[in-house]
């Protein structure tokens, strides 16, 4: 056995500065990296345990809820779904799942693997879920214990209603289980008010936090379903009887080794959020997304979804007749550190998915998105005018600046 | 419904600088910290996949393993724990499971969440594992599929032989399960030469990086066996078959979005593991161990584990008769920064836990740890000089240096 030394020499690794557009992460916000990098602590250390406390207020403020059960899960944003499933699925549960892109697929997966039976409600790649069927679905399965959709599906950047969905579910007597992994800090999110019962989130998307966070809230509904499971929850690890033994109000016990410098990220990115206020968050990915909208219209390319289910951080185009999906992807990478998202599953090589999350949303990256992107199909032949896209996002914030300037004078 | 703003007002959070020498997380080193700080690339960035390779060929480095199958996962390392069964136990499956200590009882709690039977051989706490006991329920389970055991037990700071009771499992014709959470960078650990199967570990125990990642190894029997599964395994997100997509040497696509920062991390802890050496980092926790042995039994303290079994990275003492566990750990921690770790358990509030691990584990810290506690003890009545145990451990360090000058001009 030769173990003694790698062939390859390594180094200390030293990654370039890009530009995140794709479909997060989303480039963190400096504040946020350095609050990552401040020196460790123990997991029960009275002061990150008080932090802890803050980070749950924070969660609370982000997710427009009072649910006692709000914390981020020590995982990715699939852990976070998984462990909704796990929790509020029971061997034989009947669960209606909407798939209308990946992450729905992903869903029945998770309830499979529960021992549940999926019922599944399709629409089509880049359509919002459609209630009617929803209620069609209930209606043919009165005894479905469980809604589980997607609010805004990554794969195609479409949202789909998470408040009528949820009522639905409720008038039928069963509990929501929803995704919202990209419209958490992007785009309207009301979890109390829309009576969303169990919602799972990732850090590295809107929140523009370090990837590897789930920040994850649960109604009382959902809460006492879960207390009043007939099984254990499968999975040792995300089995919430057990983790709130750690972030619960009580007397906090160990569980595992929480992600300490994660979460200090985490509580500094959700302190940012809450400096701007959720509702100017939501209003600034609209603004720069229109921006961003007629500058890729200017190019000529053409939305997977129709406008009134758009989500602003996500935009999914059609990549042109004749253009090389990698060529061009590479090409930002090389030239302008530019990573935009490629499409997924039915959607690889035809679609090219522009997102703008978090701090990534900004003015500066939009201009520089529709520039690197006009001189890059410019130079492979497609007929593009350099120039053309920046100006019509010109003109949007010019429109912007000149109706806040009216407002304000009002 | 009131989520405007939270009634107290929160702030940045900034820790103080502890000195960790509880049972993890350890302290990070500098390089590490700025490691991890650095930007965040996509997870498919063809920089960061190279990054992935090396971080690959690193953990086998650490490992002493050539398993192909050798990646850190994206969680703590109950994730880890977790990953290994439930990919190698199926519904029915019989797994003796070795229990002397906390994480023995967190594995039974694994195989039945998995559907399997658990035989367990009971070893009182802060005893090794007995190998006869293994060999006689092997007699008395000859189904058994798999032998699960804890190489080095945190909450006891006790090592089993994982090389005598690997083999006890192969003669049976059984896999291992092998947690090397605490023992991984910190005693002898050697997969190849021993035939451990299927092994998990943590980031922040001696490898001294950030908490939430939990570097794997699996032998080709444990990959072979992964595939001939009859049953899905039942968690999505750990399912091997699904990570290999991400992890694997063929083309990479899409799993979950790995926890950029904190692989860049490890990534660098793992270097300065290999820039010491591997076997250079055992010595030296060997040699610091014997250190802080010294000043600990100064004061008066008693192990509870017989000195051939005894972890040098976990150092298990008993509290001394008429002190308060609680508040000798609160004065270390106010006056000196210092976290100490309590008892877990049966063992709660009757010993105290002294790790020295990784980057945590230098002579300064050794020096601070016996001076802190022994001013304290001294403090509170407790029949202690002063400078005793500080003058215990001098010696042993006096004494490794003629020894190592000896060795030099020999």
């Amino acid at each position: 056995m030769n173990t003694a030394q790698p062939a390859k020499r390594i180094h200390s690794f030293h990654p370039p500065q890009r530009t995140l557009l794709g479909p997060g992460p989303s480039d963190i916000h400096p504040r946020t990296i350095a609050a990552m990098g401040q020196p460790v602590v123990g997991y029960l250390d009275p002061i990150f345990v008080e932090m802890m406390d803050e980070l749950k207020t924070l969660l609370r403020y982000a997710y427009r809820t009072e649910n006692a059960l709000t914390f981020p899960g020590s995982g990715p944003g699939s852990v976070g779904m998984e462990t909704c499933f796990v929790n509020l699925v029971e061997p034989g549960d009947k669960v209606i799942v909407c798939r209308n892109g990946v992450f729905g697929g992903r869903m029945i997966e998770n309830v499979e693997r529960c021992g549940g039976t999926p019922v599944v409600v399709e629409d089509a790649w880049g359509e919002p879920v459609d209630p009617q069927k929803v209620e069609d679905a209930f209606k043919a399965h009165p005894d479905a214990r469980i809604l589980a959709f997607i609010q805004a599906e990554t794969s195609t950047g479409c949202a789909s209603d998470a408040r009528t969905l949820a009522a639905l579910a409720h008038r039928f007597g069963a509990l929501s289980i929803v995704d919202a992994v990209t419209s958490l800090g992007g785009s309207e999110l009301r979890v109390d008010e829309w009576g969303l019962d169990a919602v799972y989130s990732g850090s590295q998307k809107c929140l523009s936090c370090t990837p590897g966070l789930t920040p994850l809230t649960f109604s009382e509904a959902a809460l006492a379903r879960i207390k009043a499971r007939r099984h254990k929850v499968q999975s040792w690890f995300m089995d919430l009887n057990l983790v709130l033994e750690y972030w619960g109000n009580t007397k906090r016990t160990y569980h595992h080794t929480a992600p300490i410098n994660g979460l200090y990220a985490l509580h500094e990115a959700l302190l940012l959020l809450r400096e701007e206020g959720i509702d100017n968050a939501w209003t600034r990915h609209q603004r720069h997304h229109a921006a961003l909208k007629a500058g890729l219209e200017a190019i000529g390319l053409r939305f997977v979804v129709r406008e009134a289910s758009r989500l602003p951080q996500m935009n999914a185009v059609y990549i042109p007749e004749g253009i090389n999906d990698l060529d061009v992807r590479r090409r930002l990478l090389a030239d302008f550190n530019l990573e935009i998202g490629a499409g997924l599953g039915p959607l690889a090589g035809k679609v090219w998915r522009f997102g703008l999350m978090g701090y990534s949303c900004r003015a500066e990256n939009v201009m520089l998105c529709l520039s690197a992107l006009g001189s890059v199909l410019a130079d492979m032949g497609y007929p593009v005018e350099v120039g053309h896209a920046e100006a019509a996002a010109h003109a949007v914030y010019a429109a912007q600046h000149a109706e806040a300037a009216r407002n304000k004078h009002k």
